[in-house]
């Protein structure tokens, strides 16, 4: 089974936003993090940073393709509280990855996989689905995830031998 | 009212100088940011992080313009216990900005304001100010953030009506 | 397979003693941690915190038996630069615990396994072991923990069928 | 408008549960702290910390009343990767809550207001309200905010006077 | 020399109060850490912590003497955004201390020397004292703070010579 | 006494490596840490971050030269779960440093001195062998610290008179 696959690659033309917030309500990070990937940035996430007078401030950090640099400041001016963002250029080496499927006691489940220079180095449930199965099924979400990985390795093996 | 208004604009010639400190005495870290300050930065801020044999660390971050990379590092080096910096270049896009005073029962206070494309986007009451205030009439400071806050969007109120 | 096993208990007789540093080297922490372990502890953790005037802490926390108080405040007295410690009453509960072994390719491996009220809900390949092999068959870490948990997951469910 | 009022208080009989975690995958912590929320913790957070060896890790703090302490267990037990628990006693001290309306342009809103020994000193909207709003009008959430608390002031200045 | 000696001593009516402030300004911390320092408080610290939805957030700690837990209350219910506390019993174990003065080129310094059951364990100079010498002589903090301690070191050892 | 001097200089073709991790065991990264830098990395270091969902996760960062790009690729596809890295580039200012040696009561310590513009600004007794002192002598690694610096401080100043 193997659906979108994606080849191996390096992107040259990506930037790495930041902007330092130490007078925002926290409440509205989350909110904006998932209005930035709305947007369509690559990545988005907080360091908690120490910032002048010792306030304990956070650093907004956006990944996103050069060309999407004006509509990330249209959210980010938008939404936070900060007067000024930075940007640094970045290149970005992604795996190629694919999405393969395992039978389990709950069903079919996705494990995404990722390969290194066409060898398999990573392979993860998806987070949905398993969040999904432990609670239809009321098991621990660590039980869907061991099982997920287990069919995935033996399918390996299987495969392999 | 409208004092010292600045153009929204991009600086691409500004450096995020980086020093890890793992052998440093925290004591002296506001001293430090304080100096830097002193000495031109635009901004500066530490990042916790954990370094090489698990020791909690501090990464202090120092962003400047290009030409003033040296005269930082007089600084880093002078003050701080590290053997090495790095620095990364970046640029900044900065809002336009103006400052407007309100009117409030404990007299005037200023506003920090911040335009997107000629849009308001920023508003903020002074903090010097408003500890001021706080401390002088013996009220909470959140109170009179919230006056100015309350104050200003007013004023803008009846100003577009 | 089953070595020194211990019955799922509570303590109510611990400490949980905290220490705020603001003026000691980083680089002394993991020391300070290995020999509070040496002296008895049964935990030691560092939290990073932001002390008076914005500066950057650490909160040692050190958990033990009441009666090793004295021990811990002079490795905590000795070794650091605090000038007092607070402690809290706190109670532990601890899970049953035993150790299982599982065939690798690699030969054996102990897998630490833990019981609540009689129920296995905790498995976890021993660190030391998986990284000895990791080293040894220069193989990924992540590979020998997850060949270790497939073999215990295989193991349990041919024990229960 | 006035409803679910509840009477200042302290609670003794509390409890702070918390766990270390330096095994357990971060992807599971948002689903482990939903689920001891639906479970009747009063509050449930996390703390960076760092552990034995220099492990980054998080204490999992559940706070909650001692007659809930094994239903946290459960979860805990259940949920996480830990081997033990501990729990100090704690006195909750809670401000009286109301939930007031304000009238705004995009409807009512509910604003959280908290009293000490009869005082007003704690009011904010309700974030879920909020960020609907800001969803369904596509205005910026910080708006939304001042607005609702701007509205708010006012109708408390017209009350008082 | 030697002024306010102080005997080494444990405090058992102490308390550890603790406020989750998700929805606050940071920018006001440090103002309210001074606030509660003024007020009284023996130590106040801030713990950044995650909380319900992924918001990052602060946990403002205050210890302090019980018979002054509603002095605190006050403060914090005033100046933050919280509409609850907690407090934890806590006993506080202090060293004996002392100042004692060192001659430098700078002149007379003063060191805080903290005694555990008799003997000389931690020794710091007076961090505002450094700082303006550092400032009133131009030179790095860090050579005030070794040349400080170098003239203790000596002085000790030439006493027990 | 001077071995392995190195001039002051500026290495302008330096990359910053980073890879968000969310779902892989904390455990490991120690690991993975000693394994970057045993590839010649020029310094590792982790950053606590909140990802996607409100995750609490680990910003791994890896300074090498840009030649060894690769090879630190190898180890962080290998032995970590990122499906992606980034790179930014950067330049490394490194202090000429040489080790000198001091004579103390427990036999010879070499400290680590940095040189900026030719004068000397840092200087630090070196971690392992203050550690193994401390251990072999069982006296306060602080203490060992302190008798060091002591030492070169004095032999700085006869040197100089």
């Amino acid at each position: 089974m193997n659906f979108n696959h994606r080849e191996e690659h390096v992107d040259d033309g990506m930037l790495l936003i930041q902007a330092n917030l130490d007078d925002m309500n926290p409440e509205w990070v989350s909110y904006i993090m998932d209005k930035l990937f709305d947007a369509g940035a690559n990545d988005v996430f907080v360091v908690p940073i120490i910032m002048k007078k010792g306030r304990p401030g956070m650093m907004l950090n956006v990944l996103v393709p050069e060309e999407r640099l004006s509509v990330m400041e249209d959210v980010i001016f938008g939404e936070t509280t900060t007067l000024g963002i930075r940007y640094l250029h970045a290149s970005c080496h992604r795996l190629a990855r694919e999405f393969q499927q395992v039978q389990t006691k709950w069903g079919l489940l996705t494990i995404k996989v990722g390969y290194h220079q066409g060898k398999l180095v990573q392979f993860a449930p998806e987070f949905k689905e398993c969040e999904q199965v432990a609670k239809a099924y009321s098991v621990p979400l660590k039980m869907v995830y061991e099982e997920a990985r287990l069919q995935f390795m033996q399918q390996q093996k299987n495969a392999s031998s």
